[in-house]
């Protein structure tokens, strides 16, 4: 559908295509590096519409961490470290997951939490806000499937859920920082297989 | 000494001050965030000044990382593991002063090299090739100590030295970035603990 033709009295159609644009160029050029003008444009939208969602640009990016990092995180880490066999089936599913999209994108733009936390946190206590409550959905999913394998008698690599849990992120996130120097997967798939033996 | 008696017919002096000043903004607010007006002022240096030794934006981001991130690089981390009486011990050290100096600041402003990695590998092919060469250096010294204490019969953790490499470098940067979202030390120390398990 052409830009021109989109119907402009559809308030949460715009919202949405508003919020996928800014989501993407948070994460490939950084949010400092994203104007109004570059929104506006991307998402062929007007001034005033933009302005009447997003007042500011902080208001966007807690709207771009709030829903759409939040709802990738869900996908990717939450519902699958949650509905897999078991902690250590899920955590290596979602890293090869990630491993086999940048394989195929054949490019990294990194961690969406990761850019926006090393980008943001310093900048607005509530923008930090918003980063450190998803780093503890992220933490609290993972921390609580490894309680429920070790109800079981298992997962004994992990005596402390929470220090496990903040391993596992801070490796992923990591892992994806070198993959975006670097504009290769190495680092993810090196951070998975020892992963893989930890957990063993 | 005040800003307004600083001798300007001392250009090393003047480069280095603006080196310094941008260093610490980079990795605290990022390069997008820092305008030139920023740097004349917190380096007080003209314009024309800063210009001569930086014409670019880009070439003073290239100067930052090529001599100021690598020199911390070189300090915390390439001296230190290769002083150590084992890999072991120099990676935990490094660890450690780093917690160490995170709790004593009582601020957390990240990882210089991560911190410019993700917000500028996606925007220049230069500086990309920049940040990527500093991790090469990380990921060598660490593989280069880890393989001395292979020749002794030690480190039979890291049967793969280049990937072990990856994964403390993964594991550093990852718990940075979270510490700097939660402005707080926790989940660099569970990475250096899981490190500890995994060297013993």
């Amino acid at each position: 559908m052409a830009r021109s033709k989109i119907r402009t009295n559809d308030p949460i159609g715009l919202r949405n295509r508003v919020l996928d644009v800014a989501a993407r160029s948070f994460q490939s050029s950084g949010f400092a590096a994203t104007s109004t003008h570059d929104l506006v444009r991307m998402a062929g939208v007007t001034g005033g519409a933009l302005h009447h969602h997003f007042p500011t640009k902080k208001a966007l990016a807690l709207a771009v961490i709030g829903e759409r990092v939040a709802a990738e995180l869900g996908e990717t880490w939450v519902a699958t470290v949650r509905d897999a066999p078991s902690a250590a089936a899920g955590i290596l599913q979602a890293f090869d997951t990630v491993a086999a999209a940048l394989d195929a994108q054949g490019s990294v733009s990194g961690c969406p939490l990761g850019n926006l936390a090393l980008e943001l946190s310093l900048a607005d206590a509530d923008l930090r806000g918003a980063l450190a409550s998803e780093y503890r959905v992220w933490r609290d999913a993972i921390a609580d499937r490894v309680r429920r394998d070790r109800e079981q008698g298992e997962a004994s690599y992990a005596p402390d859920p929470e220090a496990f849990a903040n391993v596992v992120i801070a490796l992923f996130t990591g892992a994806m920082t070198i993959a975006k120097a670097e504009q290769d997967s190495t680092a993810l798939k090196a951070a998975a297989d020892q992963l893989r033996t930890i957990m063993r």
